[in-house]
């Protein structure tokens, strides 16, 4: 069964400046994983519209499904609709469906100008239920384009999931070796992956106040394979541990 | 004055997984900004030396400077000092120089195959010292390779400062405004905008659990110029506030 992949594009300059750090990507993420869908790769782009355009043609041509966030908003700086619409040589204008939507929030005096923008969507798109604060997102061809506030995006995903074909699920063990170097375990390590078709294995340190040691995580597609895996990384573990 | 850019590649499947969050790209670009260097873009890739490669290459041609973070460790999956060689064709061994900074951890007899992995630098580059856990990164041309964990990573930060030539300084103001609606600001902002070259606002909505409402960045080179838009903004919330 091939891969079912996407690809996430997070967007704004305040994501770059460091000054708002992102939670979206590890959300998307593990919503995605049971439904059989692997992050294949995730960029953090300036609100600049010929990145933004030029990206979202390459991720979806590259990945089954794109998701973006951020840009979607009333001010100058959203600009994301019409940059999807430009990827994908499609005309974009104020949608009746969006602006009915707009109507169950706003009242007819405070849809002004900077409001309707957010009901400006591409030809052809679908929408995404917004169950927070209503202004859509949207679905075209393969890219699901979401608002950057977490909490907002998270509900969007709701509209999203029965949209989403995934293949085969990864499944994944984590076994913890407090106090072992990974230099220690590197040798054995790469001996039982290789022993593996079709499983995966990282190691990854971790040094807090008063302990170090190696998280060890198996990921694979068997789980009757991840057992007997993890059963030697436990045994591994018990040899060399302290 | 020409911007001074950085790119910034976090690698790691654990990070495109959702299981770890990167807190790295906001530490770099955080120390970045007093040095006068703007992140570009960032972009999270698989531990897959073809993307890595590919990447590390693009980025060093579009990006005045490129920070890597992830992958030098001494298990089978830290592939990325062998793929930064392979970005420039240089030839890649265990060097001399390495091997001695790891000699002030390890003993002679931890320092088996796994842990020797640790000392393999391309040709040319000149090693980043590690205040951590020893195991250095380096320097090839304008990309520099650091650790993924980030306390060794932000430790390394202060080896790498001496070596960067920024630009102009961006400088930054947060105007807050609770209980304001973007849409309602979205109008005089974009005008106030215009009205000062090489200014750039954006508006950020905020939702906390009993409040609502908008931060806006002002960003500029120059700060007299902000205390006036600084001072503008926040008239624009009195009037519109509540």
């Amino acid at each position: 069964m091939t891969d079912v992949t996407a690809g996430i594009l997070l967007i704004g300059d305040e994501l770059l400046s460091g000054r708002t750090k992102d939670t979206n990507l590890s959300t998307i993420a593990k919503w995605l994983e049971p439904l059989g869908v692997q992050v294949g790769e995730a960029r953090i782009i300036a609100d600049n519209a010929d990145i933004i355009r030029q990206t979202v043609r390459e991720f979806s041509d590259r990945f089954d499904y794109v998701f973006t966030t951020g840009g979607i908003g009333p001010t100058h700086d959203d600009i994301t609709a019409d940059c999807i619409a430009a990827a994908f040589n499609l005309s974009i204008s104020e949608r009746a469906d969006a602006m009915d939507v707009l109507r169950t929030r706003y009242k007819e005096e405070e849809l002004n100008a900077a409001r309707r923008r957010m009901a400006r969507i591409p030809d052809g798109a679908s929408l995404i239920k917004n169950p927070v604060s209503k202004a859509p997102g949207f679905q075209t061809k393969n890219v699901f384009t979401m608002a950057g506030v977490p909490a907002i995006m998270k509900g969007m995903l709701a509209d999203i999931e029965h949209r989403i074909k995934g293949g085969a699920k990864v499944y994944s063990r984590t076994v913890e070796a407090a106090g072992i170097g990974e230099g220690d375990a590197a040798q054995p390590l790469a001996e039982i992956e290789k022993k593996f078709d079709g499983v995966n294995i990282g190691s990854y340190p971790f040094f807090n106040a008063d302990l170090h040691g190696v998280n060890f995580v198996v990921r694979g597609r068997d789980e009757a394979v991840l057992d007997v895996v993890e059963a030697e990384l436990h045994q591994l573990v018990d040899r060399i541990g302290i």
